[in-house]
């Protein structure tokens, strides 16, 4: 009934307003790639069946660039808060959408993206409920930032606590540390290696709930070692828990081209993000069955045992080198690489 | 254990690393102001006590100035989304809270936007449980954004639909209109009017929860004339029941020095966003009874009957004018005002 503009090449401002141009801007693309019914209901919100209790994460995505090797903003953002609902042992099922767009973002782009979400959310199990699209003037954004807070329902048999890790559990990370912050350093312009280093980017949520279903009470704590790396969760965990942890330098399963990497740009792995692997702090009685049972399974394959909780030096991390000698592990103070997520 | 740095006059690209300053402002603003068990669990995530089905609504605010009459961005983002999730005939009882935060923002300006989020949960009755904060390099952002994605229980007597529209309800808005746009507008530079007016952002779930809970099945449906207006609102239902809605320009509630702001600019009011009122489509035969009702809340003193659904015209709005003229009111096609919200 009223003339409908075209999608024109790029993103406008007048996509943010609310007014027809959004509509248009949601009904081509975004509506059409998620169609489910309760974007159906076209409601401000959505309401979905999900029986409590719900646990919920949020994440913004603002990585530089937004398509990088192994993935994109939007294939990420799905992940990120996937995977964040599962490390609290929650099984996702939902998640919420909201686009900040820079004004002249190609709209072929945002297709591109919008796209991956629809892949990654299917892939993960998980329906895209509600949503929201803002635009902000050129210059006052980058590109496209991305929030997904996702909501799903805890794991019947997931125990995942602070208070239940103890002396004597075993550090386990379920893949190659340090895939993600590399490739995103890769792409940065000056900053381009010959190797094509992939980010690690996927969900884990199938993981966890396969590692909940059979060891349940087991798997003390998860925590996916995003911003701050693998250094970051652990010394978050020797704080919070009042324990030791130790880690063996040796036992860190690291593809050599990000070895290779870091050790060129003067960066410890350590602390590189990474978007596909989880930490799982488990029963040191059951660690090997765990162990093994990751490296069976395909988000896993290259899982390792790369440390243990210790009664020794409480709050903190120590590290034993290649070399044999010892040396506390800092948390990150500041930014070591800016916008990786 | 570790030297703490002290938080600086400004937000820094590290307080988004996710290692020490990242903790060190959470701790200091963000956890001590929101103290709660939910967050206190200090996962990536939070388990939250909510009886299922879920009504979830999620927003993104980039509203430029962050501060201005009446509110500031924080204040809008908590009842932006607490309205949404209302609108849905949902109560609201969680939200999650994700700042990008431009590097350079005043620590001082972060702490009274997440000061006025407190309050604004607080009086909305709904608790900040998990959150992100990112921050972007200078001239990357702007200052700041924030998404807010809340989560409620479906109001046990809410009947909430568009399919509920049918010919013969009325058109109730709870206040008058266009303010929070023309607020926004005269802050903006080169528009400051001598007059003071003021955004209308407020919560609007106790209004919905009382109207639900006396008049349930009566209210048909529920929509805040945010970005698009009242016209936004009315357009959208017209389209989507297939009826048409009647306007009566005489009838609009409006503060003086908001329309003779709008007369000066040559903008039409019906298309200025709201944050504080909510238009409500509801049976005929309770109408005034439920105006009465609105009349007597606090949040809907000044609330008027404004047109009606009618079986002519399906799809379209008709405006009838104070000096007796008809005209369709078309939806805004663009934009009028960018980022009012």
């Amino acid at each position: 009934m009223y003339s409908k503009p075209k999608l024109p090449d790029s993103i406008q401002l007048a996509h943010g307003s609310g007014g027809l141009m959004t509509r248009e801007l949601l009904d081509e693309i975004v509506f059409t790639t998620f169609q489910n019914p309760y974007l159906e209901q076209k409601h401000d919100g959505a309401i979905v069946p999900l029986e409590g209790p719900v646990v919920i994460s949020t994440d913004s995505f603002v990585v530089s660039p937004i398509f990088f090797r192994g993935g994109n903003i939007g294939e990420l953002a799905v992940h990120g808060t996937v995977n964040d609902v599962a490390m609290c042992g929650g099984i996702p099922k939902f998640l919420s959408l909201s686009f900040i767009i820079e004004e002249g973002l190609p709209t072929s782009d945002f297709l591109k993206i919008v796209h991956s979400i629809k892949v990654a959310a299917d892939a993960s199990g998980v329906q895209i409920v509600t949503g929201d699209t803002k635009v902000v003037e050129s210059g006052k954004g980058d590109k496209i930032f991305i929030n997904t807070t996702g909501i799903g329902s805890p794991h019947p048999k997931g125990r995942i606590a602070m208070e239940h890790v103890t002396v004597g559990d075993q550090v386990l990370v379920s893949g190659p540390i340090a895939a993600h912050g590399m490739a995103i350093l890769s792409e940065r312009e000056g900053l381009e290696f010959e190797s094509e280093i992939q980010s690690d980017t996927t969900n884990l949520n199938h993981l966890v709930d396969d590692l909940l279903q059979n060891f349940g009470p087991a798997i003390h704590l998860l925590r996916d070692p995003t911003r701050g790396g693998v250094s970051g969760v652990c010394s978050e965990i020797a704080q919070d828990s009042d324990l030791g942890v130790v880690l063996r330098e040796t036992d860190f399963p690291i593809d050599p081209q990000v070895s290779a990497a870091c050790e060129i740009l003067g960066l410890d792995p350590l602390y590189v993000a990474n978007e596909g692997i989880l930490c799982a702090i488990v029963d040191g009685n059951d660690a090997s069955e765990i162990l093994s049972f990751m490296k069976g399974h395909a988000k896993g394959s290259k899982a390792a045992c790369i440390g243990a909780i210790v009664e020794e030096h409480p709050g903190k991390v120590v590290m034993e080198s290649s070399i044999g000698g010892k040396r506390i592990v800092t948390p990150l103070i500041g930014e070591q690489l800016p916008r990786i997520c």
